[in-house]
C-alpha cells in the first residue's frame, strides 16, 4: 500500500473533491463513535454485508457483518467489565479515489483508553487502509480493512 | 444523545453539507487555538451571549460569555503558574443539521498536556455535544455545550 | 502569528472555501504518511525549493529540499535502529488565505512514538505555523514552517 501513498498530485485528478474528502470524514466520525457507544450491530452495518476485516493479531480476517459485530460485542463487554473506555480517533485520511468509484483510504487510528476514576492514555497507534463503496441507498461502507499497529514489528 | 449517532443515512440529508462540515471544523480549529493562546474575552465571544457550558465536575452548567470568559482567564493562570501548556485537540465530529437551521455536533476532544522542561501526555479524553447556530454576522456560535470525561463514571 | 488566529470572522471572506480546506487536510494527511513512512525524497518535494523549516532545537531554519530530505533520512535511520515508529498527527487546522494566494495555516502536530513489542505514547505536542503556496502543478507546496513544542519554555 505504500505506493498509494506516493504519487503526487492524485487530488488533482477529476474523482477527488471536497465533497467526498467531507463525506468520508463523516463517515468515520460516526462510525467510530458506534464502535465506541457498543452499538455493535449498527457498526457492523458501516460495513458491506462480506466486508473483511484483517489485524496482525489474527492469522485470518475475519469477514461479514455477524463476526464483525460478534467481535465488537465481546470488546464492548470487556471494556465494560474492566471500567474501561476507548475512544478510536481517526485523522491524516489519504483518500484515492479508485477510477472505478471505490474509494481507497489510508488513515491514522489511535486509540485512547480511560480507566473510571484513573488515568488516561495513548492504547494503540494504528493504520488504518480501508476500501471504501458507494451502495445502492446513498451510504458509504467499508468493503475491505486492514489495521497495522505501531507497535509490532 | 445516543440516539443522535445511530440514525443512519443522515448525512445524505439536503442540510447536510461538505460546506458545512469544513465550516464546522474551522470553527473548533478557530475556538480551541483561541483557548488555548489564552484569549478568554475572544474566545467567550465563539459562544452566544447567554450559551451554557455544562462539565460533570461542577453541579450546574456555566451560563453566559463573562462566566465562560472568567473561567478561561482562571484556568490559563493556573497553567501559567504551574508551567503547564494545554492543548485541545477536537476531531470525529458527527455533524447533524437540524430543519431548523441548528447544528448538533458530537465530537471527541483529547486535552493533551505539557510541562515546560518535562514531558508532554493525555490529560483527558473527552466527549464534547454542542448545539451550533448560524449568527446574523454569518459566523457560528455554540449556545450550549456538554463535555463528559471518559475517566468519570 | 497571535494575531492570525485571533481577527474573527474571516472564514467569511471570499478567499475562505470548504474546497481549499478539505484540500489542505488532504495535503497534510499525504505529506505526514510520506514523512512517517521515510519516503524523505518525495516528502522533500511537498516543500517549495527554497523554503525554510524552522524550529526551537536548531539555531537557524533548515532551507532547502536537499537539507529537508537529509534530515528526514536521518531521522528515518535513527528510530528504525532504535526500533521505533512516530506517526505525526496533524488536526485543528486553522486556514487563513491572503490575498496574494498564499494560505497561513496554523495547525497542532501530535508525534506519537512506538516500540516495537512495547508502547505507544505521546512523544510531542507542537504547533505548526505554515505558508502554503499554489503552484503552477496545481499542487499546494510548504514554503516556510515553523514549529514550536508545547515543552519548551
Amino acid at each position: 500500500m505504500t505506493t498509494a501513498t506516493t504519487a503526487p498530485g492524485l487530488e488533482q485528478s477529476p474523482a477527488w473533491s471536497a465533497a467526498l474528502y467531507a463525506r468520508v470524514q463523516q463517515f468515520y466520525a460516526r462510525q467510530m463513535q458506534l464502535l465506541d457507544l457498543g452499538e455493535a450491530e449498527r457498526w457492523a452495518r458501516t460495513f458491506t454485508e462480506d466486508a473483511t476485516f484483517a489485524v496482525p493479531t489474527l492469522p485470518e480476517p475475519a469477514r461479514g457483518r455477524a463476526a464483525l459485530a460478534a467481535a465488537a460485542r465481546r470488546t464492548a463487554a470487556e471494556l465494560a467489565a474492566a471500567g474501561q473506555r476507548h475512544r478510536h480517533f481517526i485523522g491524516m485520511l489519504d483518500v484515492r479515489p479508485r477510477p472505478d468509484g471505490a474509494v481507497d483510504v489510508r488513515s491514522y487510528a489511535i486509540v485512547y483508553a480511560s480507566q473510571t476514576g484513573g488515568a488516561s492514555q495513548v492504547h494503540r497507534v494504528c493504520v488504518c487502509e480501508d476500501v471504501l463503496l458507494h451502495q445502492d441507498d446513498g451510504e458509504l461502507r467499508v468493503s475491505a480493512r486492514t489495521v497495522t499497529r505501531d507497535d509490532l514489528a
